[in-house]
C-alpha cells in the first residue's frame, strides 16, 4: 500500500470511490489541458499540483494539522484570507469540480441546486473528499440561497455577506470581519497583530500579482496561455501552499514573458477573442472552457471567482494600525462584484472595461444550472454587450458531461456569428 | 362594451389576452372552490373579491389614484403596510398566482426560476396586469436570488432584508424602514406622524386579528372552514380593501362561529388534518391546496406567506413617540420567519408548536419550483417532524396543470402512510 493510499485509510476514505474519483479526473484532464499543443512548461507543475490536490497537499496539512496547525474550511472568495494568515490559521477552500461526485450529494439535498454544492458536498457524504477532517470548522457565506441554507442544514458558522453595497451594509461588512477575526483568534490562541497582519496582507497580494501578471498576457494578439491553462492556474491557486504557488506562478509568468518575447502563441492557428462571464468553475471543472478552446475560439479572460475576482483588486497596503489595515481587508473583500449584490453595476462597468483591454470578440456567460443571481444578471450582462456590438451566448450547465455535444454545436454556431458581426 | 372593458383599455390591456386570463381563473375557481360543498355562505363575499381583483378593486384604485392618491406596487410581506397607510400610500401587493401568464416572462427572465416571478410579470409584460400602471413606483424586498436580481433588471427600488437575526441585522432593517418611511413621505408630500401611525398599526393589527379569528377555528376537530377556503381569504386579504376585508372577515367569523356553535362542518367526511408548509401561494394559484383537500385531506393550517406568516404577529400597539413606533413596526416584520433567514430556528419551532396546537396528523412541504430556500430548509422541517413522528412530503411544483396526476397519486399514498402511522 503506497504511503498516500495509508493517509486516505487514515482519514477515513472509502479507497475504492476514492480511487474512482482520481481516476475519472485524470482522465478528464489528461483528455483537456494534457491534450492541448504549444503548452508551456511551466504548466507541468499545475498538472502536479491539481494531482497533488489529493496526495501531497493533503499530507502537507495533515502534517501541519499533527503538529497543532490550525485550519478551516471555506467555501467563498468572500473570506479573508489575510486575516487567517495572520492569526496562523490556514484558510483551505473546498469548493468542488468534480462531476463523479454530484449524485452523492442527494441524499441531502434537492437536484436542482447549483453543481458547486452538490459535487462538494457528494464529495464529503462519498467519502472521498480527504479534507472532511483536516479543518477546525467550515465557514460559509450568505452568496447565495442554495449556499446559505446549505450552511444552516449542515450547522455551519456563517460570515453575513450583505446584499447591498451601502455605507450601513459596509459597516456590517466590516463587522463580520472582526467576528472573523476572533474566530480565527478564538481558535489558534494568536492575535492577529498589525505587524503580523501587514506582512499577510503582502503575501496575500503577491500570490494577486502573481495571477495579475499572468492574465496580462491573455491581452496580448496571440497569447502565450491558454484559457483551459489561465483556468488551472487559477483554480491551482485556491489549493496550493501560498508560497509555493507565489514561487510556480512567477515561473509560468518568466515562462510566459519568453514566449511573449519570440511571439509563441499558446494555439496552433487563430482564434476569435472570447471572455467567459458569470460562474465559477472550481478544480475539477472546465468544461465549457475545453469544449469552446477545443472548438478554436481563444478565451482570454476571465470574469468570474476563478478567475478575475479571485485577483483583480489589492488590499491597500499602506495603513498603518490594525483598524486601518482590517478596514483596508474589509474594503477590499467589499469591492468584488458578485451577482448577489443588488444592485450591481460595478460588474456591469467592468464587463465594459474588459471587452476593451482584452479586444474581446465575444462573450460565454458560463450560468451554472440553477444559479439564480448570476443567470438573471446575465440578462443586464447582454444588453451592455449588445450596444458594444459584442455577440454574447448564455449557456445553463451542470458539471455533467452528457449536455457536451449540445453545448459544442451551440459554440459553433456562436463562432459563426461572431465571425459575421466581426 | 362594459364599463370594465373601458377600463381595462385605457389601462392599455390587451383585451383579448385578458378575457383569456380572466375566463382561466374563473374556470379554475369554479372547479377548485366552488365545487365545495358545505361552504360557508360568507364565502360568497371572497369568491366576489377574487374576481373583482381585476375589475371593481382596479376601478377603486384608479378612481383613488385620478384624485391625486398615491400607491405602490410590492411583492412580499415584508414592507411594512402600516407606514404606507400612514403617508396615506396605497401598498398594492403584485404577485402573480396565475399559471396563465407565466410563459410570457421568458423573454425577459429564465424558465428555471420560480412561478411567482414569471407569473407576475408575465401578466405585466403580456399586457394583462391592470395594476401595471396603478402605481407610483414598485418596491422589492431581499428575500430571495431570484426576486433580488429581479429587481435590478427592471430597475425597481428595493429594501434590503438582511440574512441573519444578529443586533447589527436589526439595525440594518430598521434604517431600511426608517428609508421606506422617508420614500412614501417624498411620494405623497404627507408626514407619517405618531397620530397616524397609531392609528394605521391598530388598523393592521385589525387586519391581523380577523384573520386569527377565521384561523382560530381551524384547530376544531370538524373545522367549519376548509383549507381551500382559508386560503382564499388570505389571498383576498392582500388585495382588498382594508376596511372591505376587516368588515368580510368578520362576517365570515361570526358565521364560522355558528357554524362551529351548531358542529357544522365544512368537510363531507372526516379527514386527516394536514399543514401545508412552505412557499406561498399567491391568488390564482390554490393547485396543493386543491389536490390535498379533493383527495380527501383536511388542511387545518397553512406556514406560508399566504398563512400564518402574515397575520401572526402583531405591531405592539402600546409605543408612545414615533421612534417607538417605527421600532415596533421594524421589530414586527422582522420576526418573519421566513427562510431567508439564517439560522431560521424560529421557523422550526414554531412548525412544532403548530403540529401540536392544530393536531396535525401529517405535514405536505409545499415548495415553489427552484424556490432554493424553502426546498433546502425542508429537510430540517423534515427531521423536526421526523422527531415529533408526524409524517411529511416534501412536493416541489409550479403554477401548471400538468403534473396534477402525479401530486394527487403521491398525496393519495401520502395519506394511506399517514392512517398506518396514526
Amino acid at each position: 500500500m503506497s504511503q498516500h493510499r495509508k493517509m486516505w485509510e487514515e482519514l477515513g476514505l472509502d479507497l475504492e470511490l476514492h480511487d474512482q474519483l482520481i481516476e475519472n479526473q485524470s482522465n478528464l484532464h489528461k483528455k483537456t489541458h494534457l491534450s492541448q499543443k504549444n503548452r508551456p512548461k511551466s504548466m507541468e507543475r499545475f498538472d502536479n499540483s491539481f494531482h497533488a490536490s489529493h496526495a501531497e497537499r493533503v499530507a502537507e496539512i495533515l502534517e501541519y494539522r499533527k503538529k497543532g496547525g490550525k485550519s478551516i474550511g471555506t467555501f467563498c472568495i468572500y473570506v479573508p484570507d489575510e486575516i487567517a494568515l495572520a492569526a496562523d490559521v490556514l484558510p483551505i477552500p473546498l469548493c468542488g469540480g468534480s462531476d463523479w461526485s454530484v449524485s452523492y450529494a442527494d441524499k441531502m439535498f434537492p437536484r436542482d441546486i447549483c453543481p458547486i454544492i452538490r459535487s462538494t458536498f457528494g464529495m464529503a457524504f462519498s467519502n472521498t473528499c480527504p479534507y472532511k477532517t483536516l479543518k477546525d470548522f467550515a465557514l460559509g457565506e450568505t452568496t447565495c440561497d442554495a449556499k446559505k441554507k446549505a450552511w444552516d442544514l449542515l450547522g455551519f458558522k456563517v460570515m453575513e455577506v450583505p446584499q447591498k453595497k451601502n455605507p450601513i451594509d459596509r459597516g456590517l461588512w466590516l463587522q463580520e470581519v472582526y467576528n472573523f477575526r476572533d474566530m480565527v483568534e478564538n481558535l489558534s490562541g494568536v492575535k492577529v497583530t498589525p505587524k503580523k497582519l501587514r506582512e499577510t496582507i503582502k503575501l496575500v497580494n503577491r500570490r494577486r500579482k502573481a495571477l495579475q501578471r499572468i492574465n496580462e498576457f491573455r491581452k496580448l494578439p496571440d497569447p502565450p496561455i491558454s484559457g483551459l491553462d489561465a483556468l488551472l492556474v487559477s483554480q491551482v491557486a485556491l489549493n496550493q501552499d501560498i508560497h509555493k504557488f507565489i514561487e510556480d506562478t512567477e515561473a509560468l509568468a518568466d515562462e510566459l514573458q519568453k514566449r511573449a518575447d519570440s511571439g509563441l502563441s499558446a494555439y496552433n492557428s487563430d482564434g476569435i477573442r472570447v471572455m467567459i462571464a458569470g460562474s465559477p468553475s472550481p478544480m475539477g471543472n472546465a468544461k465549457i472552457h475545453y469544449i469552446a478552446e477545443s472548438s478554436g475560439l481563444r478565451i482570454v479572460i476571465d470574469e468570474s471567482c476563478t478567475g478575475l475576482r479571485y485577483y483583480r483588486d489589492l488590499v491597500d497596503e499602506n495603513q498603518k494600525d490594525l483598524d486601518g489595515m482590517m478596514k483596508a481587508v474589509a474594503d477590499r473583500y467589499f469591492a468584488i462584484d458578485c451577482s448577489c449584490f443588488s444592485p450591481n453595476t460595478e460588474r456591469i462597468d467592468s464587463i465594459h472595461q474588459l471587452v476593451k483591454d482584452y479586444k474581446v470578440q465575444g462573450v460565454i456567460q458560463n450560468i451554472l444550472m440553477y444559479c439564480h443571481t448570476y443567470n438573471i444578471e446575465a440578462k443586464l450582462v447582454e444588453n451592455i454587450l449588445k450596444k458594444m456590438g459584442i455577440p454574447s451566448i448564455k449557456i445553463e450547465s451542470d458539471y455533467s458531461q452528457e449536455d457536451v455535444g449540445r453545448i459544442r454545436t451551440r459554440i459553433e454556431a456562436f463562432s459563426e456569428v461572431i465571425k459575421e458581426s466581426s
